[in-house]
This record gives C-alpha cells, sequence and structure tokens, in this order.
C-alpha cells in the first residue's frame, strides 16, 4: 500500500498543480511566449479551432470602428496551425517594452495557458511579457537592493473609512534614521491602489533608478483615488465585483479636499522630511487631472508636480469646493514658487488638445512648466517612460 | 475639433479599458459568477461552440485515469446554451468556502472573461469566488481593523542573494510599542513568498480572527522555501518563466539549514518577542516537510509547531546534514518541551499513509502531539481551515 501511496505521490508530483486531488487541469505544456533576440514566438493548442488571433499592444495599431469614426484599435494577426494542432506565430524584432496580449480563438478572447504572467486593468485582464534592454530594464527586477512595498491602510475621517493604500519605501529605509523625500503617485480612472504596482512597474522602476544613482532614495505613496471604496476591487471590504471604468465620484472634489488626510497619515507613520522642497505629487489621466487640483488646492504644499497625460477636461459633476476659483489659486500656487511642473502627453493622446489648451492657460498666467511631447497615445507604456523620466528630476 | 475630442472620451470613457486606445476587447459584458443564496449562476458566450463545459472544485471530485487506475479528479459540468449564444449553468446551493474554477469551450481552457479575479497555484491560473458564511467569512476582506501587509527582501549570507519574503504585522503594530509573537508559515511544492496571501488568504485569516478576539495580535512570516529563488516566479530577478511544481534543492536540506537567517532578520526588524514561547511554525505539504525539520534542527526555538498534510516521505534528495541524527534530534526536541505539536491531514490526501506512519513514530518516542483528521484531500480548502484552526491555539 504504501508504495501505491508513493506512486501516486510521484505521478500527482509530476502535474503542474498543487491541488492535484481536485487539478483543473489547464496547462497545455508548450512554451508560450518564447522568446528569442527580441522575436518572440506565441503557441496555442486548439487542433479544432477555425482561426486563432492574437491581439497585444506588440502590434501595429489598427483603425476601428467607433461613434465617430475610425480610431486607433490594437492590432491583430492570424496563427497558423500545424499538424499537430498547435497554432503559432513569431514577431519581427520588438523594441524594449513590457507588452500586453491575448488570444482570440474563433473570434472567441482566451488567454495563454501557458503564461500564468497576467495583469489586470479594470476589468479586462490580458497576458504580459518583457523585451529587455533600453527603458524596459528598468522594469525588470534587477539583482540590485530592493525596497520594501507595504500594503497598509490609514483612517480617512472625512471619507468614514478605513482606506488602503501601497507604499514604497527605498532600500535602506529600515536601516536609517534619516528622513526621506515623498512621491505621492496617483492612479487612473479604473485604478486603484494597485494600479502603479502592477501596470506601472514603479517598485521596480524607484529600484532600478536608485541603485544607478539617477533618482533619489525616496518613499513614493500609491493611494486609492475611488473615494466610495476602501481598497481595490477584491482588496477592499466589497469583496469580488466586476470593476467598472468610471466610478461614481471619482472626479467630484471628493478625493482631491481630503488628500490632506494621506499626507498626514504619512508624515505620522513614516521618517518623512516634511519640507515643501522635499514633498512631489504626480498622476496619470484622471491621476493628472486630481494632480492638477490637489497641488492647487494645498498651493504651498508640492515643490514638484507630474502631469502625465491629464484628464483635463470640463466634468459636470465637477462641482465641488475643491473647484472654486481654479484660478486664483492657481495664481497662489505660482506666487509661492515650485521647482518642477511637469507636463507630459502623447501626440496621438486624445486629451492632447485639452492638455495643449490648458498649457496656453499657464502661458497666459506666466505659470512656469515643463512640456514634454511623446508618441502614442493613453497608454501605460508612456505613463511608465514619465514615470521614469520625471523621477530623476526630483528632490 | 474640441467638442470632437470631447465626444472621442467620452466613448473611450465608456468602454471598460482605460488603453482604449490599444485596448484588447475582451470583456463580454455578461456577469458571471452571479451569487444569490449561495447558488452561482455562470456564463460564457460562445455562440459557435460545440460544448461548454465548467470544472471547478465546487463540484463533487470525478474518478480520473491515471498510471496507478482511477483517482479524484475534478468533476466537470456541461453549460446550456440560450438563443443569443450564452452558455449556463447554475448550481445547487453551495457551502460557504472560497471555490476555483475554469471553463472547457471544446476541451480547450478558457479562463472566465467575465471575472477578473484570478489566483495562480504554480503554472495554472483559475478564476475564484467566495460563497460567504461560517469558515468562509474569514476570507473575505471585513471592516475590521487591517494588518499592514509589506513584500520586504533579506539578505541571505548561506544563500548568497538577497531574498524576498511576505510579512504580515497586525493591527496595531505601527501605532505599539510592545513586542509580538511571530508565526513563520510555510508554503508547498510550487508554491512560493505569494502562496499563503493569494491561495491561503492568510491576511484575510489573521484580521478576523484577531478582530472576533479569537487570536492573539502576530506577526506572520511567509518566505520563500526555494532556495534557488530569489523571489516568486515574475517577482524575483529571473523574471517571468513558467513556473515547476518541483524546483530543485527544495527538499534537500538547504532551507532548513539556513532557516535561522530568516528567523535573525525578522528578530533584527521587527518588535518581536524573541522567546520560545512567542514563536511558531507552520507549513503545508511540503512546508510541513520543512516545519517538521526545521522544528526539530532548531529544537528549542519553537513552542508550536503545526504540520498541515505535511509531505513525510522517504526523498531520494534529502542528503543534507539537517536529515542526520532525526531520531535524536526529535527526542531533543520532545525533552526541551513545547505547548503544542499539531498534526493535520484529509482523509483522501495521498499522504495520509504517510503521516500515520509518523503518527505511529512519535508514539513510540512518547513524543506529544495534537492529531486533527478531516475530510478531503491536499487541498488548499484544507490549508486555509488548518490555519483558521492552528492560529487560535497560539500564544
Amino acid at each position: 500500500m504504501k508504495n501505491v501511496m508513493l506512486l501516486i505521490a510521484l505521478w500527482i508530483f509530476s502535474l503542474p498543480n498543487l491541488q492535484a486531488q481536485e487539478a483543473i487541469f489547464r496547462s497545455q505544456d508548450l512554451i508560450s511566449p518564447e522568446m528569442e533576440d527580441n522575436k518572440v514566438t506565441f503557441r496555442f493548442y486548439a487542433p479544432n479551432a477555425q482561426k486563432v488571433e492574437i491581439t497585444g499592444d506588440f502590434l501595429p495599431t489598427e483603425k476601428i470602428d467607433s461613434p465617430m469614426g475610425k480610431v486607433d484599435g490594437p492590432g491583430k494577426v492570424t496563427l497558423i496551425k500545424n499538424d499537430k494542432g498547435i497554432w503559432e506565430f513569431k514577431t519581427e524584432t520588438l523594441a524594449p517594452e513590457l507588452y500586453s496580449y491575448s488570444f482570440l480563438v474563433d473570434g472567441l478572447p482566451a488567454l495563454d495557458p501557458n503564461n500564468p504572467f497576467l495583469i489586470r486593468d479594470v476589468a479586462s485582464v490580458t497576458n504580459i511579457f518583457i523585451i529587455g534592454g533600453a527603458q524596459a530594464d528598468l522594469y525588470k527586477v534587477q539583482q540590485v537592493p530592493h525596497g520594501t512595498v507595504a500594503k497598509r491602510w490609514y483612517p480617512s475621517e472625512g471619507l468614514r473609512m478605513v482606506r488602503r493604500l501601497t507604499i514604497y519605501t527605498p532600500p535602506g529605509y529600515e536601516q536609517s534614521t534619516q528622513s526621506y523625500p515623498v512621491l505621492f503617485l496617483l492612479h487612473g480612472a479604473g485604478g486603484d491602489e494597485e494600479a502603479w504596482m502592477t501596470l506601472g512597474r514603479a517598485s521596480q522602476i524607484l529600484d532600478n533608478l536608485i541603485a544607478q544613482g539617477k533618482a533619489k532614495p525616496m518613499i513614493v505613496v500609491m493611494p486609492n483615488g475611488n473615494v466610495i471604496q476602501d481598497g481595490a476591487p477584491g482588496e477592499g471590504s466589497k469583496g469580488f465585483y466586476k470593476p467598472q471604468f468610471m466610478i461614481p465620484q471619482t472626479m467630484d472634489g471628493t478625493y482631491e479636499a481630503h488628500f490632506g488626510e494621506i499626507i498626514d497619515f504619512v508624515e505620522a507613520n513614516y521618517r518623512v522630511n516634511k519640507e515643501k522642497s522635499q514633498r512631489a505629487i504626480a498622476g496619470l489621466s484622471m491621476g493628472g487631472f486630481h494632480t492638477l487640483h490637489i497641488s492647487r488646492f494645498y498651493p504651498n504644499a508640492f515643490d514638484y508636480v507630474g502631469l502625465f497625460s491629464a484628464a483635463i477636461m470640463p466634468r459636470k459633476d465637477a462641482t465641488g469646493r475643491v473647484y472654486k476659483d481654479i484660478d486664483a489659486t492657481l495664481e497662489q500656487q505660482r506666487d509661492n514658487g515650485y521647482q518642477l511642473y511637469w507636463i507630459a502627453i502623447g501626440e496621438t493622446d486624445f486629451l492632447y488638445d485639452a492638455n495643449q489648451e490648458f498649457i496656453k492657460k499657464l502661458d497666459a498666467m506666466k505659470m512656469p512648466y515643463t512640456y514634454v511631447e511623446t508618441e502614442g497615445g493613453h497608454i501605460w507604456r508612456n505613463w511608465r517612460i514619465y514615470l521614469s523620466q520625471f523621477v530623476p528630476q526630483l528632490f
């Protein structure tokens, strides 16, 4: 009996799943994606499918239909089936980047069962891979000193809940007695306190820039900008539910008005240099909108401000007291002075025009800023690059 | 132009994906899983499929073929297609639990595109959902005080690398000056420093048991037991690669021999009560094997020892110095004394016989232990339950 049990054990242990007794046998036992010389081969086993396609941001965008005519959509390529029922596609040489992809099997979405590395963006999950080199080496876990990443909960009296945030403390923080500068880093609509860590590779970027001597050791605080949530979907008390893109109250001023609580919490609980010269704030899309408004609502709090593809646009629900006296508070912020007001936008971003208008406004006000225009649109690829460019300018 | 941009913006903002300009349109816009009175409806859109099945641990196991004949495998049920091409299956009332599932579309594995909550077990990814009530309420994020969960790196001189671990500090830790007891909690083969947090719901279980007054506030340290890794797949310097079940050197004594480094790191960096009476160790499967050997290799270090479905079996690679003098060190551990030596195993676990033999050995040695036998096999459901039962007995 003992030998039979051991044989069963060895057989089960040869399966790729510890839950072997109730295993869900999913693995196809292929290698996908396979990387060689920055070319990537994708494989998908589907002997009876009529068509297997792959779609992802490693492919050129294609024009797709929208209510306003053709707009840029994700590229798509059909894989070739071999005699074993395995569909395959090999890319040309890809530029360094973190890419995401998924398959379409006879038109239906399917994740790559051979790649367990996934990323959630709002309610969509895709597979990811990294082509190293250039800026993408910043997105990898390298053999350098690593900061600590903590998920911590802070009491918000204003929002009447205990809320979750992500906090990065740099390598050496725990052994040191010094106080550190702080960057508050805000997510976009549909994101949460997880987004900059997963989609944005923030801790890897910070670890690597600090190791290269290109960034000062700093604390990075990544709060949740959705004031009706206590934590990210699946991580808060609302449990598992399908995340939405636009969440009520995200751009009505509530978050900005209570942002001081987050600053207070961090300064009370971490060794933080509380001087304005040691405080930065930046955000992407909706987080850029929040950054704009927080930095002028607290007009003498931040010496460094970063708007990444900021969602600067008129909003019907922007009725909160935060949005009163926009011009006067911007002037106050200007007069108080700061080191850097950094605006970055992609040339095909749908918020491009809105950002140009904002810049004109700043020009008219003689409010200093640095403007960076890049290729591409409203995409995480740009936001990782913007973070990598912004952080070395801080403190 | 501005109005057109705004219209495009509104259209894009109505999509479920912020990467709209390069969006991968995956969402099927169904509700799945839908829960009502602890019955769950699953839905999958596949108008052209011949057959859509669902497999998961909410279904009774079925006999499947193996080299040793029929063994228990995951249950499977076929969904019914409606005239809109949506396949549907509604369960009977399910008992409280965290369940995992995936679909099979014409025999091919597919995740639920309407459920972004996923869990990785070795190289397999499945969707998850929770039916609340009873023990499963411990697995939910409740509105109770939350501990902090940090991913931190410790220097291992013995393994010559800086290694990642997960550390849970209980609610109030940061505001307190007291020293806390510590539980070292070890994963199984194919797991890593993520496993107890994701599959094991350890931080939720601790938060909830502490809030209910059933467990003492404690620190929980979840290291990585794969000595050739510096971090979990995708989180360490090896980057993204397909995780394996049995990793070289996981059960050759290297981990156990260097475990003191982890204890030292935690005690040097956290407010830890260093008395034996305030130190516990437990692990599942391979982690139970590690627990057995660590607790007798350091025979006066732990007053609480937990073997959850422990992989007690002869291993060819168990040649390390740690495995010398097993009986003598067990006797030493017995003579030094301890509060609890807790052994739990499921009645259909393939390690059941091995655990019975170990118990006979302990009986013969007059080494005290507490034995708990449960239904079920070598599955996470049991390990969550074992953790929930073990933790209230500590300190």
